[in-house]
């Protein structure tokens, strides 16, 4: 993804998901499937907001917000999205982690 | 905080502070307090890790996770951690967002 933008959310309670990552190297497809879960995940039922950076060194972090579990796990077997996520565990990522949550606190400064 | 890396962290459930942020214009000290919040934060009691990534656009994401609630009051009333916080707010963020929430699931794939 590349939404080098704050989320704008709901008071919590929800739910998120941290997908950390790194690289591999090459695009292999990459940018175009990336943009494409970007539009494809705002157009989930529950989807709240995404935030990512990826650093010039491959390494990134990826952040995105649900309304719910179900929400989070209807993404995940989303079927064009199964197919992003197994192109990735084999081509794009060389590592990443999977941290999903419940956030129950927000607050923030706004310019 | 600048630890392009991935943290090691034991089983869910923990809790974590998903701080992201846009950078003002000009370092003003920033990089100095940035590096040392670091090295601060990893020698609390109850920190499990961080990972951080800035783009060069200025937006940033750091996600640090804490064995529980009561270890992130503990940091964030930190008497060197809240100077940072205020000439943050004041000088070095022109925006920023923290959620605060328990993870309960994780999985991912290592090299």
């Amino acid at each position: 993804m590349s939404v080098s933008a704050f989320a704008r959310l709901p008071a919590p309670p929800y739910y998120t998901v941290i997908f950390s990552s790194r690289r591999s190297a090459g695009d292999q497809g990459y940018e175009q499937m990336a943009e494409r879960m970007v539009v494809l995940a705002a157009d989930q039922p529950g989807f709240l907001g995404a935030e990512s950076v990826r650093g010039a060194d491959g390494f990134g972090i990826t952040v995105s917000y649900w309304i719910s579990e179900a929400a989070i796990a209807a993404w995940r077997s989303h079927a064009e999205h199964r197919i992003a996520q197994e192109t990735g565990k084999a081509r794009w990522y060389e590592h990443y982690e999977i941290r999903i949550g419940r956030v129950e606190r927000a607050y923030g400064k706004s310019p």
